[in-house]
């Protein structure tokens, strides 16, 4: 089995993460990465910043908000000094503050690309959310201004640094599972009316972007594969105001180079647990839940070995302490960066076509 | 919520089948409806004529075999007398034969349509195995020669005679589910080399014609709706020989009416246990096996109800003996057949059209 083309997670790197690597370098660097929150929503507030908590190489170290009030609550629980609270308007004065080495970009989608490009104007380095932008064109802009700066860019893709993820991909990726054939995988939720989600011009688009991507980016982790032949089909149901700019449910097909075939599902109209199955030569594997913040949990049934069931007992917010330490060590030590802008902009891309296909 | 249309199965009908109806009914009958076996295979010797043994209403009176030997030894243990039993050149000599009222069709694809019609010529009832043939012409061909002999033709989908698919069924029409807005569903094998089922001439199609069909129709049964959108992909990795003619594997999206969106895969060359998922607005189900001989289990999570956890503890070949009922009821009694000729072309249409999308 060779290695994917155009993916960045080597069979050593599975190891480093599963045996706390990261842990065991952070012990030897003196400082600690300090990381503004950009954007005081539930993710930054109640899942990455919490996570910082227990990071040895990373801390929360600014907070940029609209919401002066909010930044000031959640300073005094951190110990942030007054001076590291920004708003949207001074944001560019992080130039000048020692204090963040990284910006978490926690923003509306359709932001991602503005708060990017003016961190790395600042010169600093970047973990920005899912999905990376609303354009190619913005995803692009975003590699070219981190670039140019010199700083990292990396998407949050929390599944990519789970170890039950890792461990599904190393099952895939050394042949245990045989000649990979297939991939089914879901995601989605029932969306309350009023989010932000639901406005194009700040989402960019609907369930797809926002967690169909998880299955989408699942199937080229996964495999090590990039997919062509994309074909969706997408539709609205509940015609009570909340999808009258993007698409309530979205299916799509699509092909891999070597032959794997995917079908996805994705809504913002019913639960639809996150999940996927791979379907090997021999055996199988099924991840449920695949994509949550906690609670993932593997089973596979491989010809002629023991049943294997591996749930992860990690609770939340371990997953965001281990993507937030994946660009701190970077940043401290070097190293290949992961779920880089790149990948970020692979998924911008194939989810262009996923719209194109189907008349979006 | 309204009854899908095109569709045979009455929300009656599946009270009726629940509460054993049909057994009931039996009691009063004076005859057993008397079955041929064409084709002596596995799906005939293991599961259908065996499944006879425990009707109140059909039993198993002929046999048809290119294999006198095969067929003498199964007479013995059925009690056939020696004049039932036929070749496939005599075979139009049961025209003469009161035993038999019905032919259960088990031979490969291609052979489905020939047998069909010559069965109906001979003044036979058919019931006769999925999928319907290899080609919509022989499927229509079948039809008319029933219509024509006012015979009835029934294919053979188990799934809609099983309770616990009813069950999920009655769900979702029911409106428990709420608007259903997505299902993913899938269903495979590795297959052995040397099986007719790889052969095109005799198979028609691949996984999808023998497996996926599964699917295909369940999405249908389930949703009483006819899809449309239908777009797929299809592949073959391994190179061994088995797949010169067929695809290996394959995955389809279609939409449905009112908007459903599903995503389904199928395959050849791995284990890919038959499930279906339906996400509605209110809950969701999963079965899982969905489509097997016995352990069919649906799961249900429905908001504000108890977790629905119901295994279908029937053995095999408790189906088969469901579906011959069905159609033995039909022919004693009258009433609407379900899973009638037109049914099955509806089917063929459709996989067809999966084809097509994906160039094969």
């Amino acid at each position: 089995m060779t290695e994917g083309e155009g993916m960045t997670i080597s069979r050593r790197e599975f190891a480093g993460v599963a045996l706390g690597a990261i842990a065991a370098r952070a012990q030897e660097s003196e400082r600690k990465v300090g990381y503004a929150m950009v954007g005081l929503g539930r993710i930054s507030m109640q899942h990455l910043a919490p996570s910082l908590k227990a990071s040895k190489i990373a801390k929360v170290t600014a907070l940029v908000s609209g919401h002066r009030d909010k930044a000031e609550k959640m300073a005094a629980e951190y110990g942030i000094p007054a001076k590291n609270i920004y708003s949207y308007e001074n944001y560019d004065a992080i130039a000048d503050n020692k204090d963040i080495d990284a910006v978490y970009v926690a923003l509306p989608n359709s932001m991602h690309a503005e708060y990017t490009v003016r961190a790395a104007k600042a010169g600093k380095h970047v973990l920005c959310e899912k999905p990376m932008a609303t354009t190619v064109a913005d995803a692009q802009a975003m590699i070219d201004a981190c670039k140019k700066a010199n700083r990292k860019l990396m998407i949050a893709y929390r599944c990519q640094f789970e170890p039950t993820n890792l461990r599904a991909t190393e099952l895939i990726r050394s042949g245990r599972l045989g000649k990979i054939q297939g991939i089914e995988s879901a995601n989605g939720f029932n969306i309350r009316a009023g989010e932000w989600r639901l406005n194009m011009k700040l989402a960019g688009g609907g369930p797809l972007m926002d967690v169909g991507v998880y299955s989408l980016n699942a199937c080229r982790f996964l495999t090590g594969e990039e997919p062509g032949d994309i074909k969706a089909n997408w539709s609205v149901i509940d015609k009570d105001g909340r999808f009258n700019e993007v698409e309530e449910n979205l299916g799509w097909t699509m092909r891999f180079p070597s032959g794997i075939v995917a079908s996805c599902n994705t809504t913002y109209g019913a639960n639809m647990p996150g999940f996927y199955r791979v379907h090997g030569t021999k055996g199988m594997l099924h991840m449920e839940p695949a994509f949550g913040y906690e609670g993932i949990h593997l089973t596979a049934k491989i010809q002629g070995e023991p049943a294997i069931d591996e749930p992860n007992p990690e609770k939340d917010p371990a997953q965001f302490t281990r993507e937030a330490d994946h660009l701190a060590n970077v940043i401290l030590h070097g190293g290949e960066l992961r779920a880089s802008g790149e990948e970020g902009l692979r998924d911008m891309k194939l989810m262009m076509e996923i719209y194109r296909s189907c008349g979006r």
